[in-house]
């Protein structure tokens, strides 16, 4: 594991070191929700393929992001029970540091080369989202489950096999937003067919002076970058997936048009860098 | 899996059949926080073993249960991230059934054959409540955590091998009960010398009614019935464990005075039946 | 306030003095759910007067208690923010004794008398599901939220006064089991013309012990006692509610067919007793 | 009312309109976290007076920050339930817009001024969270809990009258973080004596590219600017505050040395504008 690049805020007319790569800065760096990366993390997934209306993902896309027309409104309902650690053992601080998380992803096209979108993220922990801030990942609190696969053998223990079953939920105070389930097939001989586009956001932070409201401070087009990943134990299905309108919610404008195939699967990487492809503001 | 075995409530002076294993009765009977057995579970566990002050244990045993004197004060602190499913496909909706769970068993004695004793055990899931009381476990609502294995390699994965670190911890309105780490030194040829008491619990529902609030309709010692029990994956290490004292709570007076070997395994069961041991009603 | 009767359980053949009116019972008695009565409690609530299906609510109803043809389906839908407090300053603990609740009250008679049933009934707290299951409220974990009136004049302050807006809902495990909205018209004169029956419920522990499965040890019909009630600052205004079907949950076969009124009120009593109205076991 | 300023994200490449104040932006607006200003609030406080060591207050201000002797340390922990509008109805949708809050303020000087700065500060709600980083406040997510004050009388009622009894608290991912009580004395006549210090904060927002992690994007310090602020019914009395070490967060560097007074109050303003105080970044 690479050494933690220190992240340290020097005060300038003052003798302060304050730390963290995130608010709230601190002399000790503990309180920061979000410590310098390397971030490693590692997940189950359960992937919906499906069809959305392509006029409702094109209204969605920020400038220089275009619609994929051979895609023909392809998106990817993802839900990931992921494990964080940093360079300060989070691994053994599972209730600070593991999550749960949901998010859309829409097929678009960025100078030409096919690209995933996100236009929809929710997650169940705070430093998830400030983490997910800092690389354009609009993300809010959600409560998130899947059904896991355990070892000791049961009828409720879902294992990695044909027939086996599989159901997933995303909710915000209170709404559900999304819900799928999965019955595996068979495995999946080569994963990158299924999964091989980069994802890009769009990073916003806006500005409440009166004055510039309109012009935020950080407006970009990014693409996630991520080292070492790996997608393990793929494997396919039936799915179904719902995603019905809430009051204060937009995320219906997406709905399933039609289903694909569900997926099931492993995946870890490591996040040290972010690339930014447009800057909005200059 | 066996079939359910249908627990109707008739109402005897109308044609109404009310339906649950447990409140609320419903003409449908999906409301029902808990539906009829069979039960099944799976679980991935962390399980400390400690020594608390023997007298401690001692005051908490209820009448027939006596101290192991061989034990010495031997007790284990579990945390278990719980799958459930019953007859209606369940597993596939984890936002209702899937639940995390820590509890104490501390050795003693029942007529002379050793077993464990629970005196706490959290969850956090309502369905789990009603079912743990049913059977005698004294569940209150908690928040519970423990680290996790992923299959897809990463700092953050956690794997079964040496070396492994591991963490959990149980909260309950947004106090820290316990905490536990462990490091996994090498698997277990054989968890039935570590595993082998049953658990007995004092199965308890109180009177409102002002003249009888001191006799209790049910108050019973019970011992947990599993069908198809299953240990797999047994690993063992060392281990640290804090149980603090909290305003409110009485668990600390089994803080840990000793602490000895952590163990991570997986554990699945059926659940159709209940042993009444005592009556203390009659 | 009274000295609280100490509910004290002997251990018959040991010293033990094991303590608390409900589970876990321990030497101290901190650690109990409920510490024995008197409780008290002030609310602030929002009722949503409608009319459901009497066809569904007859289907509801336990023996005994009869449909109220004059009332030809009437019902309201309560959400209560309450705070409650025993003998051991739980006013001072809210993260453990404030809470939220939801429950429907659908109109009947109880040899020939009005009361008012209590067929699905939701809250945010452990302690108060055990209160609850104690007096025969079939309580489920839920996630509840009403517009609070505050005194700092604002957009946002939701006064007492003619035009303001509240809202409330209840949600469990990520669905919306219902929603509601008022806007205060005028203060009720004489609010025992609204608020006048009795409330009644079906009180039930289950038996989990193969041979008795269809014998619970609990099965009465109780009525829910209240001390120095006190019912204040009742407003009237118009009303929206809804009730949507949810997988997992029977409360929509009482959805409004017809909204009444709304009210928003405040709600104070103590409990110290319980009628038992009937035994269904002997 | 003022009319809400629109704050419209065009896409200069496309037709698409993206809107909403915060992420994520959307054709329809209503996604986004928070909504445009102006931003309406109304709250119940209660805030402990007390002094920590100037030393650790110092080592957390940041350049332009300078501690204030004449305050020996003073220090404010505060615990608020909120409700928020914007113009959207939100007060009819409390479960995505009432919240609780708890902060520390420090007592410091900006160019001689007598300020008060935020170091930390938790919130239970994600709108909150984004509103609250757009202004500077290094919110992090917590659970929060305050005694209230209700209308109908009862020994849990907690009324503004001298010998009431409040508690308050502050966790976070199942660690206590704060504990304060405090018991009513008497009503303040002059609240301007007590309440008086503009709140002052660090607004940052970090940088991820690789190539630029040491260069944030956004770091300012900032002011907050109130409409209509109304400070009421201030009553005042003795406190206790307890804020212990936890693993993972540093504001136990700011545990009381010694405890002033406590106060229970209502608060409200609207929040259209920020004061950009210096800009570190330039």
């Amino acid at each position: 594991m690479a050494a933690p690049s220190a992240v340290t805020v020097l005060s300038k007319e003052s003798t302060n070191m304050l730390q963290g790569f995130s608010v709230p800065l601190t002399p000790q760096g503990k309180s920061a929700l979000v410590s310098p990366p390397p971030w490693h993390y590692s997940s189950d997934c359960l992937a919906i393929e499906y069809w959305a209306d392509p006029g409702s993902i094109a209204a969605l896309l920020p400038t220089g992001v275009t619609p994929d027309d051979k895609s023909q409104g392809r998106a990817f309902l993802w839900f990931l029970d992921w494990q964080f650690t940093g360079s300060n053992d989070e691994i053994t601080d599972p209730a600070r540091y593991q999550y749960r998380e949901a998010f859309v992803l829409v097929e678009a096209l960025f100078e030409r080369a096919p690209i995933n979108y996100c236009p929809y993220i929710f997650v169940d922990n705070d430093a998830a989202i400030a983490r997910g801030w800092a690389q354009g990942f609009p993300k809010k609190y959600g409560s998130i489950y899947q059904t896991r696969s355990f070892s000791a053998p049961s009828a409720a223990a879902a294992p990695l096999a044909k027939g086996s079953r599989f159901g997933a939920s995303v909710a915000a105070h209170g709404e559900r937003l999304a819900t799928a389930r999965l019955q595996l097939e068979e495995k999946v001989a080569d994963p990158a067919k299924v999964f091989n586009r980069p994802t890009v956001m769009r990073r916003y932070f806006p500005q409440l002076a009166a004055a510039r409201q309109t012009k935020p401070p950080v407006d970009e087009l990014t693409m996630s970058l991520t080292d070492n990943l790996a997608v393990v134990d793929v494997w396919a299905g039936s799915a179904e997936l719902t995603i019905p309108e809430v009051r204060g919610e937009d995320m219906h404008s997406l709905a399933p048009l039609r289903i694909g195939r569900g997926y099931r699967l492993g995946m870890s990487y490591s996040v040290t860098d972010l690339r930014i492809l447009k800057n909005y503001v200059a």
